[in-house]
This record gives C-alpha cells, structure tokens and sequence, in this order.
C-alpha cells in the first residue's frame, strides 16, 4: 500500500532532474561530464571560514539558547537586518513586522502558492522562467499563463490582455533582475508599469530576487517592490545564490497583516526555520565583510561569462542569437529557427557535455530553438575548452 | 491591501500561543513567570561543545560542499545511520529509501496532510491530542475526531466505532509514546490492533515518535510501524526532544513509493534540509556518545517528574487524578469534577504560575477539568517551591 491522492499522484520530478539523472549514470561508470545546466553558484567561495568562525562564536555567547524552539516569524536581529538590507534594491518604509524568514525562497513561493492558489487560479510568470517556481504553481493548482519575454522584461501590452481575460489571477510571478533562464532585466519603466496594472486589475505581485546582487556592471536595480505604493508586491529574498544555498535561508516581505497570515501557515507547516542558519546569515551579512565576498564571486562570474560569450560566437552556428546577461548565473541562447535543443541534447551529451533545453523552462513548450547556459560553476579553462565542443555537436547534428 | 483567501483567513494563532503572549507581557513588566505550559525539553543539556566540534570537523573536511545545494530526500549518510536506528523501535526490513528527512516532524505532518486530506476527509487523533498536529490538520480542511483515552492508549473499541461510520478517513495520528498530553503509552495488544483495524477499514496511520527514547524505566516500545505488515503506518521521528529543537530535523519512514512522492512534494515546497543540521544530528548521534546524553537527560527528568508528582500530591485538591508518566516531559492531571482549568487560569497567573488548559487539547472541548505540567524545563527546587503555590491557588478559586 502506497499513499494516494489526486494531489499527490499529479506530482512528479521536475524536467531538469532527468538531467541530473543522466549525469549521474555518467559518473557512476566513472566518466566526468561537463555541465552547463546546473543553477548553484559556485562552492569554491563559500565563505566556510567565516561561518565556521561563527557557529563557534554562537554556540559560546549563546549555548543552549541558541539551539532551542524560536519564534515562527524568524529571528529577530536578522529580520531587523533585512530592513536595513532591502534599502539596497530601494525598497524603504517597512519595519521587522514586514518581514518573514523562510527556509529559502522556494518556500516563500509554495506558501504563497498554497495561500493564493484556489481552484481555476491562474498565475501569471515571464515565459521562459524557472521550473522550480512552475512545477510549485501547478502543484497547488493553477493554470500558469506565460507572457512572452523582450529584451528589457516581459511584455507590458500581453500582460494586460491576459490580466483582461482571466478574472482569476493569484499573483503574477517575476524575477526582474537577470532572470532565470534569460538573464534580462526589466527595465524601470515596465517595473512602475507592472505595479499598476496590478493595482488596476487587482491582483498581486510576486518578486522573486535571488540574483538582483550578482551584478557585472556595479548597477542594482529598485526593486519592483520599491514602486509599490499599493501593497501589491510580495518581495521574495534569498542568500542562495550569495552565501550559499545549504543553508536555506530566503525571505518575504509584504504588509503586516499578510506577514501574520503567513506565520500561522508557517506554524502548522515546520514551526520555525533552522536557529543556527538564521544566525549564520545574520552574523555574515552584518560583520563578515558579504560585500568583499559579493564582489569576489561577482569578479570570478564576470570573466567566466565573457569567456563563454567569445567561445559561443567563435563556434556555436551561424544565426546563433546570444542574449548577454549583466548579471545572474546563465546564458540563454536562440539557435537558427528550426533547431530543437531537446532533440540533440543526447548526441551532445555524447560528448559528456550538458546544458538546459529551452522548452523546460516554458510552460508552454515553446522555445524548442533555445538552451539555457551556466557559467557560474565552471572555470575559465573548461568553458573556454568545452563550449567550442558544445558548438561543433549543435553544428554535427542532423535530425 | 493584504492577502486574502478562504485558506489563508482560516488560520489563527495556536492556543498555547495565548499563553506564550501573558507571559511575554509580564516578562516585558519584568516579572518571571513560572511556566509549566512549556513542551520544551530543557536547554541547558543541549550538547552545545560537541555541536560546536562537528560543525568546525564538518567544514574542514566538506568545505563549500558541505553548504551546496543537496538531494531532496536529505543526507544519505543520515538517511542510512536512521535505518539502524530505527531498530530500538522494533522497526526492521527497510533501507534508506524508506526514510525522508523533513524540517522537524512538524513538516512530516503537513506534507501527510496536503497530501493526504481532501475536502470531506476525517483525522482521527487521540483524545487529547497535540494542538500543533490538530491545527495543521484543521488548516488542511480534515474535520477532527477524537478518541476517548484509557490508560493503555486510546480505546479500540471507539476507534473501531468512529472507522465503520466514517468513510473518509485520511489518516489515524497517534503519539503512542508517552503522549502529549497524557503522559500514557498505548499498550502492545492495542498497537498490534491498531495495525489490523487500519488494514481491515482501508486506512492509513500516521505515528509520532518525538518521547519515545525519553523512556524513565529502562523499555523502549515497540513501534506500531513494528507490527505494520501492510504498510499502512507512516512512522515520524524527530531530534528535536533528544538533541535539540532548533536544528529542525525529522523524518519520515514509509513504502518506498510512498516516500518518492512526499520527496516529489518536497521539491515544490522548500527543495532540501539545511545541510549542516542533517549532518550535525548524523555525527552526533553516530560518533558523540548520543546515549550517554540521553541517559543524562533522563535522569534529570525523572527527578523533576518525581519531585513534581511529590508536591502534586501534598498540594491539589482531594480527588485530583495524577496520570504518572514513565518517560516524555508532561503530566497530565484531572481536578476534580466541576473544575475548569481555562477559567482559573488567569486567577492562577497572578502568582505568575502558568498552565495549559486541558481543553486546549482536546477538539471537542472536553477535559475542561484537566491540566498539562510540564517538567523537563523547570528545576527540581524550582518545582517544588511553586508546584504546592499553583496547587493552593488551585483550591483558593472560586467561580
């Protein structure tokens, strides 16, 4: 006997694991594949040091305290933190109250799916976007629309004829800041336009900011949260991609009474997230230099991008188009119409060579011709000796 | 503008929280308040010097790996050493893809209950039962129905009555050690009965294990899951009363395929644990003289109990019944019949003595009469000064 459920029964593993999956059949007959399809940032400069220096400090100063049942709502000293901490993406006004500590943002995003999504929900996402968030909306039960991307963030004029048709939006969904998988950023004035069309068509926002630090030209964005005179956004934060993601600390921030909401869920769901992490990411952000650390990692992902970027136009086909990304972790690339990414991926990774399909990320299943490239866990050398591999397989390959 | 939808604006504070604010507001007038209302186990043996050694031992050998995205199943070493230990339960056959590591049992619970109520669904608990899993249930949609107590666990023969005339069962939870509130253990008869009546009426049967070890007389029971031969138990574990609350570790044990799905659903809702606390509760348990810790901690709480049982019955009411427990961190206690441990309560809290009210327990807002003492967080002289103050206020009260 298994369990059973409707709910249950819909769920299964996400599109990208099936690549996980291959890779480690590879490794298991003992063979390395180079991959550019993975998310993480890069463990070579995980501040481990540091945060090793401080869970001694902790457990010192706080003993047993510091491993006891905590509030629900977070940590205090961190949330006051992130007060402070959100002024960088010019978001101003709030206080702790606005703020709930989540073991990383991906469950910021299933609590507002589980809190908003009712049935015939619709959600709203960029299209291409990350499957995590997808796979989360579907699983609650919406139907998730996709607004087709431009070159400075998702289509203003499709976003309004679709908040026209549905009456039954949740929440529309964006990472505005070198977005998951294209790596483009909204521009300002879409950011203060999609405010108030959710202000007009009464529905609610949901940012998501993991990458919004990880900046290649020393410029980070206000938020779409800072333009929110509505309470209409729901800021989703995270340290996943600039401390690290084991930790799982992530944040929302929205107005009290929505805060509160969200806490009651928080006790019936896990009680409280892990004491030492909260503190972990407290302590680093506040008195272990995070901004030397930031711009050390930002340095290292700059060059591999650019390495990447010049090895794809040498080798990758004619017509290949490039969209070159001022921060984050990927490269989205349009190969010559006609192509399927998902059709070659087993004669490339032939090679031992892996990369992201376009259609995983398109609920959809359009962007057949696309492929999302990681640039952030590989070194220079490899990049700059693979992707002309990758290049000559997408040219080899006939259908 | 806040959130809003027929789920979210269903969820209230927990009762017990109630009591958590008197006291934070007297403590904010600073004054000290005696809590027996506490479920926490006592902070000052949590072992915070070894914690401290693994996490400096984990960093130096794992180094960023150790803080990197991970599986969401959890740490195979982890998941691997609680195979073995599960045997003190009598728990015998399975192997680490059995097992699920969640943020604390409390996760363990509401993934149970996303996946397995639907609208319509009962959970059958026992009556009293813990708030924390009544609440997460109620918040799922399941209606509660709880089974009379007897002093070898709940009675059979009811549950037997309540399974023929209720066909939607999702599930029966039963904390079968030293349970909270009661203090009481099912009997070996009726765990063996339990695990028939399930398969006999086609349901499933969530067991609870956070006391189990806490055991003041040497035996550790059998898990009802040690007589399941039809998998129809889902067995939840947790640290958080063994080693320490705030390292939010627990665990499922089900069906292989049972567990594939709750993994699936886990991917949705926060991706993985926190690395460091799965691998903290792996070492310690497995290299830092855990039971040695346990054994101390036991006496320690053996000693409060008796001290406490002592001064119960030199100071309540003639006809109070004391349900002397042989391991967990409450007692339970009957005043009287016509005595209403809700409404003394704040008469009570003048003296700065708290409580937890029995009805608090109790779905059907029975057991008005009862109380729940805690004493694994108060010291033996602590507890004998205040325990004859709250047994004469007890008799004082007037209605």
């Amino acid at each position: 006997m298994a369990i059973h459920s409707k709910f249950l029964d819909a769920l299964t593993p996400s599109s990208i694991r099936s690549i996980t999956a291959k890779i480690r059949d590879k490794a298991k007959n003992g063979e390395t594949v180079i991959s550019f399809a993975g998310g993480l940032p890069s463990s070579e400069f995980f501040p481990v040091e540091d945060i090793k220096k401080i869970d001694a400090e902790i457990f010192s100063s706080e003993h047993g305290n510091a491993i006891q049942y905590a509030a629900s709502d977070g940590y205090d000293p961190l949330r006051e933190y992130l007060v402070e901490f959100m002024k960088r993406f010019g978001v101003e006004g709030i206080n702790y109250k606005n703020i709930l500590i989540t073991s990383g943002s991906q469950q910021g995003l299933a609590y507002l799916s589980k809190g908003l999504i009712t049935p015939g929900s619709v959600v709203i996402t960029e299209n291409p976007s990350y499957p995590g968030a997808l796979d989360t909306f579907n699983a609650y039960g919406a139907s998730v629309i996709g607004i087709d991307m431009e070159e400075d963030g998702m289509s203003m004029d499709k976003l309004e004829n679709v908040l026209k048709e549905n009456k039954n939006v949740a929440f529309i969904y964006t990472i505005a800041d070198f977005q998951n998988p294209m790596g483009v950023s909204m521009s300002v004035e879409k950011r203060k336009r999609l405010v108030e069309l959710a202000e007009e068509y009464d529905v609610f926002i949901v940012e998501d900011g993991p990458y919004s630090l990880l900046t290649f030209n020393g410029k980070v964005m206000p938020a779409v949260k800072s333009f929110d005179k509505y309470n209409r956004v729901i800021y989703s934060g995270s340290t996943s991609k600039t401390i690290a993601p084991g930790l799982r600390i992530g944040w929302l921030v929205a107005d009290e009474e929505s805060i509160q909401k969200l806490v009651y869920l928080k006790m019936r769901d896990d009680l409280q997230v892990n004491n030492i992490a909260q503190r972990q990411v407290y302590h680093y952000m506040k008195e272990y230099g995070f901004d030397e650390h930031l711009q050390q990692v930002i340095d290292v992902y700059r060059e591999r991008r650019d390495v990447m970027i010049d090895a794809i136009k040498a080798s990758f086909p004619e017509g290949t188009k490039i969209y070159k990304p001022e921060g984050g972790l990927f490269i989205w690339l349009e190969l010559p119409e006609g192509a399927d990414s998902m059709e070659m991926f087993d004669f490339v990774f032939q090679k031992n060579i892996a990369y992201v399909p376009g259609v995983f990320f398109c609920p959809d299943g359009s962007h057949k011709n696309a492929m999302r490239l990681n640039f952030s866990t590989t070194d220079k050398d490899t990049i700059a000796k693979y992707i002309p591999i990758l290049g000559e397989m997408i040219k080899a390959y006939k259908k």
